[in-house]
């Protein structure tokens, strides 16, 4: 029998690496999508494809949409990445690295992909515990996307499918996330996590991604096989 | 006082065309949102520089993304857009020019727009009596986006502004728009609807959306001062 088809937003970095190996894990079939969206740190596109291959992702697109026309984050314009941050920072609201609307429109995307190959799962890498205080990683967006989707598409007006949007991480602290991902096998050398990597993809080791990634790998005993400058 | 910022959804169409006149005569500052996504109809970017001009938009973006890599419709791809259907066969189903989830991409993008411009107001002009049937015209669809929208953005979290989606057309017919048009001085001449014109932007007069236009204007009494072939 053939494998249900299930769309994985893949960004190339350690949540959506270990979603890809947890959704084929469940029996699905991958379809990978990724986006190039002015982000200054495209390297995480390469590091997407290279997921992708070493996922067995049944396809995987690139959507190339430009979100620098609206500007306003420290991820798509000239303002300068937070750097070393503390727990109590974290708390202290949301950084300039949100990108607004980011996981809307990615989610969209994955909803309109989606109703053209019939699927009726999506997969998102949200994570709400160890993450930066972004709105549409919280669960009750997540949520709320899924009941919208749920009147959007033809085949949900034709009775046919219901969309379930899959978001494992949700309660996952980064320490968890990278154990599950261990023994599934993901191969986290292949992943880029940081916001504004060198010319060389090495991270930076003090943007907030890196400093959740490092606090992960730093919890479950082990050295993350990236390299940092 | 400064004005209000409105975000407008500005197709090119007759009904886009009725919304932001509708929007500044309400008092907002319009900024105006159209898509390159890859259409077989893209004289209608050209219609919406040209309304957006003459209706005074604050500001006009023309958002590239490319739908075509999902394909699907006959308006993103080869399949041939149906002529001269009747009214009983729009009532038998959607057709094949809906979009997969266009409407949901497209307030996505309007949102992250909202954001940056701190505006709480995006308008819309999907119809859900002369339409069709697309399941991102309906009331139920809109109402829902704007739930889930009040839970994605920055500014929902912290409480600073509640995201309204208007959407003014919804229950009139084709002949009340423009009626409503006409009062508000909209120069429908300068509206492109024709889901497949040819090289010089005359419209076919057979697709669905000519079907509806030109019942539209009949039904006022006058005639549409586009050209047809």
């Amino acid at each position: 029998m053939d494998r249900k088809k299930g769309i994985v937003l893949l960004s190339g970095g350690l949540d959506s690496a270990t979603v890809i190996a947890i959704a084929d894990q469940m029996g699905f079939a991958t379809y990978a999508l990724s986006f190039d969206y002015g982000q200054r740190h495209s390297g995480e596109i390469d590091a997407a494809k290279n997921i992708a291959k070493i996922s067995r992702a049944a396809e995987h697109v690139v959507a190339k949409i430009d979100l620098r026309i609206f500007g306003n984050s420290a991820l798509t314009s000239d303002i300068a990445v937070p750097r070393g941050r503390t727990e109590k920072e974290f708390e202290s609201g949301i950084p300039i690295t949100y990108v607004p609307a980011r996981n809307t429109i990615f989610l969209s995307f994955a909803l309109a992909w989606a109703e053209v190959l019939e699927s009726s799962d999506i997969f998102i890498g949200v994570n709400a515990l160890d993450y930066s205080g972004y709105p549409d990683c919280r669960p009750e967006f997540i949520k709320s996307f899924q009941e919208m989707a749920n009147l959007a598409t033809k085949a949900s007006v034709e009775g046919k499918t219901k969309i379930t949007i899959h978001a494992p991480l949700l309660n996952m602290t980064k320490a968890q996330i990278i154990k599950k991902g261990l023994e599934l096998g993901v191969d986290y050398s292949k992943t880029l996590t940081c916001y504004d990597p060198d010319e060389n993809n090495f991270s930076c080791g003090t943007c907030d991604s890196c400093i959740l990634r490092l606090k992960g790998f730093r919890e479950n005993g082990i050295s993350d096989p990236i390299r940092y400058k």
